[in-house]
């Protein structure tokens, strides 16, 4: 592993991990850096109360190995959208304080999403040329994950945007999973063009004129039309567009269609008379469904579209869901996905005035 | 049986079957619809190609039983928004009229929902005071479904529309699985009040006053506040209100999630070395998951808020599923639905003017 470790090390950016924010924080959080950095040779900072988190590192034998930013105010799990405003020394603001002075490349949090969202859109900004910064989370399906975005960070979107969420999940796609042409469907109801809601409707049209634009100098984006609810988890494309209303409604949806299937056959196995073998089955094949939906798996949510790299870990990450959370950061940030935005959505400078006017518009 | 039918009889209405619509039509609708005269005692009337209908009526030996309606039209599977106007001879078309003359209180189709939804909704016009008909669908929770609603037939909604939803689908909630006091719920992102996109922040505030409003003559609602994707199989409320574009995405996410857990099961299952007891355990489990969703079960969607009673079975409905059709059918006609949904949406003369103006204004 060690050669590994140094192969990874000379090319891994600095992770800033938010230690107080998630139901399992500082504990688990501490406890998952550190195995980020022994097993995978990652470079780290932790950012929280000092003293709680010098403790924890200490009886991980681990003091020299983490550094350590303090901040003396963290996020509550409800803090909503004005956290960004109100808490100017939250250990998720401070975080993002490292980025912006070039001390880190990425912030790593378990804290609530609209507090880190609120936080990180306000302290980074959205990147030249970005609209809006967009919620992306990739739903399990296979060989590669399928990308859904926008999650929950714009509940009302314009048809731009929804464009502009194609490239960011497009990057993602390629920098998170080595995914080498993306393959992008829009969220609608009905697979026909015409069919939707004004929104997709209009939105469909600009994203069939991008991907048809081959002009030098544009980013090639490979449209694949409409797709439906139920297409989500067939992985015939590799990402999704859509609104955050509309994108957070359907994750949901998922989420909780699949533990309603989990309890349902549960029932039915338990109260059969072959139980027994029942529960044995159940095991290997419920926990195969509930890694594939565990977040921990997956690392969290990633924040598109912002000056430095946002990973959003589930509240409730165990210690390994941080690790993987800090894995993905790790690979974003390596990867510079900001850098493959910037070359996607670079604007020439007079549209950029206006776009970035349109993205600063109601802050 | 004969006691419980004729006592049904004598209060059953009349409903007019489209032998014609459907992947298996006319044969299953045919034997659907006997089985529905014949274990249920329901009226029915088969409307579609005379002969066609008449030879298979005559292989079930109930010549006698079912009159027919002759249409020599019919709608195409994929038959869309226009069919309403373009085919005045389809078979639902000519259900309709039976409907608006009087001799039929309800229509049961297996056509194309968009098909059947334009077609009626232009023949059968909506009721006094009711902006827009919706689609509502039966989730299936216990010990009562969820209705969901609108599930596609008005993908841009107003939010006055959602506040109607409310008052339509509690009006089928409690003629067709007779809940007394149903609980509505508004599907948004976020539970916390204020949360969720422009049109969800807008019905939930007319949701509310409507609540609040103790007036003589206004129909009582209960509703119970936001609700998110995950909570639409926990069966916390009756009645979850949302426009049509979220409310079909939202409908086939839980589809396709469900198909998905079930093939991720199945293959854990099958791949284990349990496989064989597997197979046994799986078929007992899964077919209880299926049966669960099985829109067989369930009798279809109906269009609320039109001058008759619309079911739209679904596209693939067995003779079983048409012959549940007729019985949700009769329920809700019997049960007078559409006086019902009068009383709850009556509204004094003036506004009844805009109303119904605005309700008409893009047909």
């Amino acid at each position: 592993m060690s050669g590994g470790s140094q192969a990874r090390r000379s090319e891994t950016p600095v992770i800033a991990v938010d230690a107080m924010g998630g139901d399992h924080a500082p504990g688990a959080i501490v406890r998952g850096a550190v195995r980020a950095v022994r097993e995978h040779g990652l470079r780290l900072i932790l950012v929280g109360r000092s003293r709680e988190v010098a403790a924890l590192l200490a009886e991980e034998g681990a003091t020299r190995e983490i550094p350590i930013a303090h901040a003396e105010d963290t996020l509550a799990m409800n803090e909503g959208a004005l956290a960004g405003w109100r808490r100017p020394r939250s250990s998720a603001a401070v975080a993002c304080k490292l980025i912006r002075q070039g001390d880190a490349a990425a912030l790593v949090s378990a804290g609530s999403t609209g507090g880190v969202v609120a936080t990180s859109t306000v302290r980074l900004r959205t990147q030249p040329g970005v609209l809006r910064a967009a919620l992306a989370v990739a739903l399990p399906t296979r060989p590669m994950p399928t990308i859904l975005l926008d999650a929950g960070a714009n509940a009302d979107a314009k048809p731009e945007m929804l464009v502009q969420f194609a490239h960011l999940g497009a990057a993602y796609a390629q920098t998170g999973y080595g995914v080498a042409d993306p393959r992008v469907g829009m969220l609608t109801i009905g697979s026909e063009p015409g069919k939707g809601n004004k929104l997709a409707r209009k939105a469909a049209e600009l994203l069939h004129a991008t991907a048809a634009d081959t002009s030098a100098g544009a980013p090639r984006l490979d449209f694949r039309g409409n797709i439906e609810g139920h297409d989500l988890l067939s992985g015939e494309v590799d990402v999704v567009v859509t609104d955050g209303f509309t994108g957070n409604v359907a994750l949901k949806s998922i989420e909780g269609a699949v533990g309603f299937a989990f309890d349902t056959i549960q029932e039915a196995l338990t109260s059969s008379r072959l139980a027994k073998a029942g529960t044995l089955l159940q095991r290997r094949a419920l926990r195969e469904l509930s890694e594939r939906f565990d977040s921990d798996t997956y690392g969290g949510a990633v924040l598109l579209g912002l000056n430095g790299t946002v990973v959003i870990a589930h509240g409730a990450s165990s210690a390994r869901g941080i690790e993987r959370a800090c894995l993905l950061a790790a690979d974003l940030a390596g990867g510079r996905i900001v850098d493959q935005v910037r070359r996607r959505l670079h604007a020439p400078s007079r549209p950029h005035g206006w776009l970035h006017r349109l993205s600063h518009a109601d802050e």
